[in-house]
């Protein structure tokens, strides 16, 4: 039987250590091929570069697979790997974006370029995941969740993700005889208090650096929040639809008469 | 009565003139304050600056209006105006983000800064819109979408939304006459197919350039894309809760024995 071509890509760059656990485990169940970013991408959400060349330099930092860096943001990678990099190449049977070093709950999903990336992979019709572990050290441990990545992998393979093409999947930051399983979950309706260091640089300008604290209001044992705080891997489906269909009816007398 | 705080942004960045669009519509009914990006964003999605300082300045191009440009994201910009240039001043009564050169329909608004800095308004609780015009021309008329942009600003201030707080607002490029009045919908079904065009700097490396081309396969009369084609403009109100419920029990079997 073919194994199964494997798109890897991240936001931490392709030189990070959590991209590397990826290639680990997928060399265990198919064929990697890595496209990722030459720099690290944190915070690059769903960017794309429109006005700017992109480039592209074939790697060969990971023995014996397939692997390429880009100038672009994580999901120019997911856009390249597929229009130029496997052009005339059979498609990926699955793209999985990551480990992103820190936390991906929640609406993070909108900031991350970690999930940007899987999100984009799902557009392209890829069963996509994004996996994410908490830890922002940059010695994180990456292998207590290996297991658990391979069996949601090989899920996918096997069965794809039911109604949806992309899983948002958060590790606790536990040993692995402390991880308690898989939860399916929905995103936690939670988010950021920000706040700015006001600084002035060596030349007497005034700057902004943002910082913040995350904040959950939502106590829900359906959440990825509740999952990960309680020991759980979080596994949200989800979809590219964000219209409030509650709302329509609700606004529907702005309709009407022409002003 | 104390008149309403409009803060806008764009991603077109702050000369651009469909922002001047915008502050002139917010003058009718408000008090504008501007925090808009100091270049063009187009593409950026929901990118955030984490690993940089942003810069903040005040500029007098619009009369009579505070306005600052930043350094940042349009997200960034939204974040910086909420916590930095109103910190200890009134939240804004509503946040409008635009007016985009260039349409923001069905998973556009993924990729889109006008839409993200809108979505990052209604995250920090402040009703937002983002409005687009579907033309590109630097000579793009504003104009005629004017009433109709004033019309939702003002239902906006009067009734918030609904259950939701951020619409996403498209305007056809016709003359006001053909203008046939706003419709209520959800996000179409569409997406993109890339092109890149390859080419040789002058230095002999090469580059690739992102092109490509909107496909919508999505008939439905309740779409924004079908809207826009008959001659509406669209409203599509948005949340950003990008879990799909629908697939969380065909997924279920992933929970169980430990890996």
């Amino acid at each position: 039987m073919k194994k199964p071509l494997i798109l890897i890509t991240n936001d931490d760059g392709i030189t990070a250590n959590g991209i590397r656990a990826l290639v680990e485990v997928a060399q265990t169940i198919g064929t990697p091929i890595v496209v990722a970013p030459d720099s690290p991408q944190s915070g690059m959400g769903h960017a794309i570069t429109i006005h700017s060349p992109i480039r592209l330099r074939k790697e060969t930092i990971f023995d014996g697979v397939e692997a390429y860096s880009c100038s672009g943001t994580p999901v120019d990678c997911v856009k390249m790997a597929k229009n130029v990099v496997l052009k005339g190449r059979p498609a990926p049977d699955l793209c999985v974006s990551g480990i992103n070093h820190g936390s991906n709950v929640a609406i993070n999903i909108l900031y991350s370029g970690t999930m940007s990336a899987a999100m984009e992979g799902s557009l392209e019709g890829i069963p996509s995941i994004g996996f994410s572990l908490l830890d922002f050290a940059a010695d994180a441990d990456f292998e207590a969740g290996k297991p658990f990545i391979r069996q949601i992998m090989e899920y996918a393979l096997a069965n794809g993700f039911g109604q949806s093409n992309l899983l948002n999947v958060n590790i606790p930051k536990l040993p692995y005889s402390e991880l308690k399983g898989i939860k399916v979950c929905r995103q936690a309706n939670a988010g950021w208090k920000e706040d700015f260091i006001e600084g002035t640089d060596p030349s007497g300008k005034k700057y902004y650096w943002m910082s913040g604290e995350f904040k959950n209001d939502d106590g829900g044992a359906d959440s990825d929040v509740w999952a990960l705080d309680n020991g759980y891997i979080s596994v949200v489906p989800c979809g590219h639809d964000l219209t409030n269909y509650e709302a329509i009816d609700s606004i529907k007398e702005l309709e009407g008469v022409k002003v």
